[in-house]
């Protein structure tokens, strides 16, 4: 646990109205983020995505009492699955489950509502996860479902991404189609106890080699990598495979594990000070975009922009002529 | 036939080198398209997609062969399915009538190059189509796989958009998975003497009924807007089925009369005066914060940019507090 004392359940609540406050982009909450910025940059951010139906909710509940459990780091969940046990429409067992969780000081919850415009939801988590960051949590795990262009923007948010699978799902394995493997640095085959845990199994190491070229280790749970890791100098991180019973405990030592060792593998080969430079980056230049079209709109009537775009609409100038057209003052 | 010549085979060739000067964007193409810009908006763009394998190209050829038999229309082809006889990878049988099709001096063939940057190919694909457009021919066939985010943006250029499927694809249609229904105007299912045909229709149908809840007509190859058109103000489009053997001619006349149909339908409905407006008014918003970018790097000393950078990248200040420093100066 880093310097954080576990939040009463009035910092809780503050913390709360802050996350509210940032995720509407009320101007105290742009202050507040430009603050929580310089205290950020600590916090595990881990990704977990995988489709509806393959016990995700129910896997980050019983990680983060897990990890909860072992005492050393706190836990802070954002949920953004709408089939989430945190977001509705989950069975009472998780609900309850998730009532023990809220019951810990060292543990956060909030689920965060979609938004309409495209990159809302993007923006919005990525601040909420900062301010939560800046708060002095551990590990923050982010869960979606990794359908959407959204959602692969909050996957690049995070430091390590866990995509969770489960047997039955059909002959060939949901998110293989959607091209979820390439993203995955550790990938979880949930509900391990039901019929055909071995074929999905077998389908995701198969196409692990395929996408990495190499020989993934044949022990249930670990890749080559973890055995070699202290001896060699990390080159390139294999996706360990572990299969979970989230219902029960089976595999999550094994999953905990995993994530400590690919958190050192991002911090010794330096992929993680990468990763986060160019976040920043993206981040930055994002902004700038939409500062300068604000601060243009600004300084251009309306007028005249109608007036240059009907003559686009009756062809008589392009649109390039009339970008040009309409830049040149600012100049 | 439009206010157009069939052009000579010189003519062709000067054709070929000033879309050569719009693809690859040197200030010559730049100044042309502006000028073609103001003679364009005339042709009807069809977007022609589907998956490799559905034997899309050979209906594109059989297409363009028969709308020419007919000698009211010139046809352009902008190919851009890297599986296409066009741009390489086809069967003899293919490349023979692709080279009938060059003989004539009604058709025009064109392929595309994949480009690395984002959103390249659909600029490069937008400038090309304008200026076949202002070249005088009347329907500009652009043949995609209709997979990635550029081939949605080109087909986002077409006023028509057809889908094509065949059978024996797979037990569930693979336009399906891709929701690439959702952007049929018209779907013809191709190699419709192949086994397998009804369960293709029947799928397809099923699906249409399901996105437009409408009741589709049941007869083969035209849906309940067809027979209806001269007698109600068109309200919604029903996308026709057609099913077609591109290797004999059954099929065509249904299809070279829907696209007919949904061209009046366009037209009379206003939808696509909205349509081109729209786009437009996206191509100008894309050019204009092309253009605000560029001069604000123009104005910005890269000196002064990484110095503030440099404090993102310690948490000293925010990406947002950054951008407003670095822009304030152009207010």
């Amino acid at each position: 646990m880093r310097s954080f004392e576990s939040p009463s359940a009035a910092n809780k609540l503050a913390l709360s109205r802050l996350i509210s406050e940032v995720e509407n982009e009320t101007s105290a909450g742009k202050a507040a983020l430009d603050e929580c910025f310089t205290r950020s940059g600590r916090a595990h951010l881990i990704g977990v995505t995988g489709a509806p139906g393959t016990g995700k909710s129910s896997l980050v509940n019983r990680l983060a009492q897990l990890i909860r459990r072992e005492g050393k780091q706190t836990v802070a969940i954002v949920a953004i699955d709408p089939s989430s046990p945190f977001t509705g429409g989950a069975i009472l067992g998780d609900r309850v489950r998730m009532r023990d969780l809220s019951g810990d000081p060292g543990v956060f919850i909030r689920s965060m509502a979609s938004r309409g415009e495209l990159g809302g939801l993007a923006r919005a988590t990525a601040g909420v996860v900062q301010v939560l960051d800046a708060a002095g949590y551990d590990l923050i795990l982010i869960e979606t479902v990794g359908a959407g262009q959204s959602e692969v923007d909050i996957a690049r948010l995070a430091h390590t991404t866990i995509v969770v699978e489960s047997p039955g799902m059909g002959d060939d394995i949901q998110a293989i189609k959607a091209g979820i493997l390439e993203i995955a640095d550790i990938l979880v085959v949930n509900k391990a106890d039901r019929p055909g845990i071995e074929n999905t199994e077998r389908a995701l190491r198969a196409n692990l080699e395929l996408g990495y070229s190499h020989r993934v280790n044949g022990k249930a749970g670990h890749a080559g990598f973890t055995e070699n890791n202290a001896a060699v100098e990390p080159k390139d991180w294999v996706p360990p495979v572990i299969k979970t019973i989230a219902t029960e405990e089976s595999g999550f030592p094994e999953l905990i594990k995993a994530i400590a060792d690919h958190r050192d593998y991002l911090q010794n080969s330096g992929l993680l000070a990468q990763r986060v430079r160019e976040r920043l980056m993206d981040e930055f230049e994002h902004l700038l975009r939409h500062t300068l079209v604000q601060n243009w709109r600004a300084q251009t009537s309306t007028e005249r922009v109608s007036q240059v775009m009907d003559a686009v609409f009756t062809r008589k100038r392009s649109p390039a002529s009339a970008v040009e057209e309409l830049t040149r003052s600012l100049n």
